[in-house]
């Protein structure tokens, strides 16, 4: 494969701070090369190597491409009304999930791919080149199998979330629906996923059903990760560090003990601010996770019913607004935090050997993410070497 | 000319209630007609006439084109180590306004027109077709008259805001600023502007400050409307409706008594929700406004210190968030009511003799500019006519 030079990049965010300043690794009047699908150098231009072709980025800001490590892009169907409804103050009779569950099953094969792909195609042209895809809307064993089938043809990251609610024919029998995401249901999933996920929250399953479908999932060589403290307070965020969990996600609602145990673990703190602002909800504080020392994460959490956007630049431009971020640490959690809820050092970071994953922002500085909100600043997007 | 017919349009907003259904004149399985510049007819698609040329919109949501009714793009320089030491709570020495009118000072003619037509460019590719631009930059003769002529080249609706601040030079003599603004300086800039605008606010200009400027405006044939209630209650607002204004923007911070004024009278109430959110400010309550028979519009501010986007669609999902605007409401203020606040009855309705301006959204309905934030979603952009 041939070589490229992407040079006259104003301002380069690498994510590694041996290549560049602070936490950030930024490199002014950088270049780097790309082998194939992977990174061969990064540094200043003026002391670039030749490569056979060469990209000017015109003095604009590149940095990774984003790592999107939250998304439920597996289903069908739509929610408008519903969101119509819950914003404009109406009565609805919301199905909620069950709705989406109910309009995934009736739809084919082809239907659930061609709507992730026109998903993750508007997410990669908005920069996001590595995406996790949950399962979650069939809860039967074979719909359960056949979304993470699907998931995986676009991402090894694949997570198995038959425990997104009880299936509404267990409604009244949720230990049986326990016993099915822990036992036939997971053997025919595991094959499939690479994590383990549950929704542990009231009203969907508690701190003992959690832990057993999680360890459950760890038996079969998933790794687990958690829904936890979205709507409340809960055990979720504490079983995820009790287990080892990648991340928590969302972590709206953290007591102390909470960001103790974060701060103690190895566990992300993944955010997802679509879901606070699509329903209206209190934005947890970012401030709390940073100055604890826990590791940080930001994702859109892409689903029909609580967080309808592929949008990673308009989650960093919340985070900063909402969640009280400061720019850098935004961009920071986007991308290398990411990878790390993700357990990826391949991605979320620019230096040589990974893989050439790049957002060229058309503005001098990756601080126009929250800058100039809303405005569509992604102009090149290469993923693995290649432009999207 | 030749026409052409839009058809396939699954929801099309005319804004015209005779048109359609409900408040935004609704038609589904909708087909328009647009001769020249024009609309020549709207409908139902089993019922268009025959057109020279035929576009299918796919069954996708048709509107009309956004009314960005405030703005500020004449203007040079950036302000992106302010914004990003606000939001990272660091002490930083802003210079605010002030900044930015030394950088326009000292930008040649080009670089001014360039800059605003990049950020008109950036605004059309988003939708919107009809936008109104302010000096106040240049808070000099020739600098105002300046800026006033260059925003003439893009749009008829140019504002004269010659009282944006005072002026650096006349810091210690503001009566004397007020005096240039209401005399030589409107004597200037009054035949190249439609409009008289002045920051009516505690630090700017004062209630009787602010009626002098109006007041001489008016007597040059402009017509009035005003920042008014941005940082703090203030008499901006009861004096735009007092002057006959055709807009009070801003209006974040309102008493009853402000509210009953706007009611009473025949100003708009233009929020504008990128502000706030660029500020970290308290959005005003839309809700309290449309209780009263307020009209409102919405539109971006775009500016580089306080509100740095051209994205009408993040300002609607801001409105619907964050002001409790429901979509339908965010979608009228942001082309019906701006049309009303720049007093055009051409724009923001679809309806035969309007003119040409559409939007195609690659959604089924114009909700999703709500229910999918951040995501560019808008597909093709008529402006009189002529796809953008």
């Amino acid at each position: 494969m041939a070589t490229t030079l992407v040079t006259g990049i104003g301002s380069l965010v690498t994510n590694d701070s041996a290549l560049g300043a602070g936490p950030l690794g930024v490199i002014e009047q950088a270049a780097v090369v790309i082998d194939d699908d992977r990174i061969a150098w990064v540094g200043a231009a003026a002391e670039a190597p030749a490569a056979d072709t060469r990209y000017d980025a015109g003095g604009r800001a590149v940095f990774p491409g984003f790592v999107d490590s939250h998304s439920h892009l597996v289903f069908a169907g739509d929610r408008t009304a519903e969101f119509d409804a819950r914003m404009s103050g109406q009565a609805y009779r919301a199905g909620g999930i069950r709705t989406t569950v109910a309009a995934t099953r009736a739809a084919s094969d082809e239907r659930l791919a061609d709507n992730a792909a026109a998903l993750i195609a508007e997410a990669a042209r908005q920069g996001t080149t590595t995406i996790e895809i949950k399962s979650g809307y069939g809860l039967t064993v074979e719909d359960e199998e056949r979304a993470l089938r699907i998931a995986a043809r676009f991402t090894p990251e694949v997570t198995y979330l038959g425990a997104h609610i009880v299936a509404p024919e267990y409604a009244e029998d949720p230990a049986g629906y326990v016993d099915l995401v822990t036992g036939p249901m997971l053997d025919a999933c595991a094959p499939h996923a690479r994590w383990v996920d549950v929704f542990c929250e009231r009203g969907a399953f508690d701190g003992d059903q959690a832990r057993a479908i999680l360890r459950a999932g760890i038996g079969k060589g998933l790794i687990p990760r958690v829904h936890a403290n979205q709507l409340g307070p809960g055990p979720g965020v504490q079983l995820a560090v009790e287990l080892g969990a990648a991340s928590a996600d969302h972590c709206t609602y953290l007591t102390d003990a909470d960001v103790d145990a974060l701060a103690s673990g190895d566990t992300v703190a993944t955010l997802l601010p679509g879901a606070e602002f699509s329903t209206r909800a209190v934005y947890p504080d970012a401030r709390r996770l940073f100055a604890a020392g826990v590791d940080v994460a930001l994702s859109t959490d892409c689903n029909p019913g609580s967080s309808f956007t592929t949008s990673m630049p308009f989650c960093i431009a919340l985070a900063v607004r909402d969640m009280g971020m400061t720019p850098d640490q935004a961009l920071h959690a986007a991308t290398a935090g990411g990878a790390r809820a993700l357990r990826r050092d391949d991605v979320g970071v620019l230096r040589p050997g990974a893989r050439a994953d790049l957002v060229e922002l058309d503005a001098p500085s990756h601080v126009h993410l929250a800058y100039r909100p809303g405005v569509p600043l992604v102009r090149t997007v290469w993923r693995a070497g290649v432009v999207v």
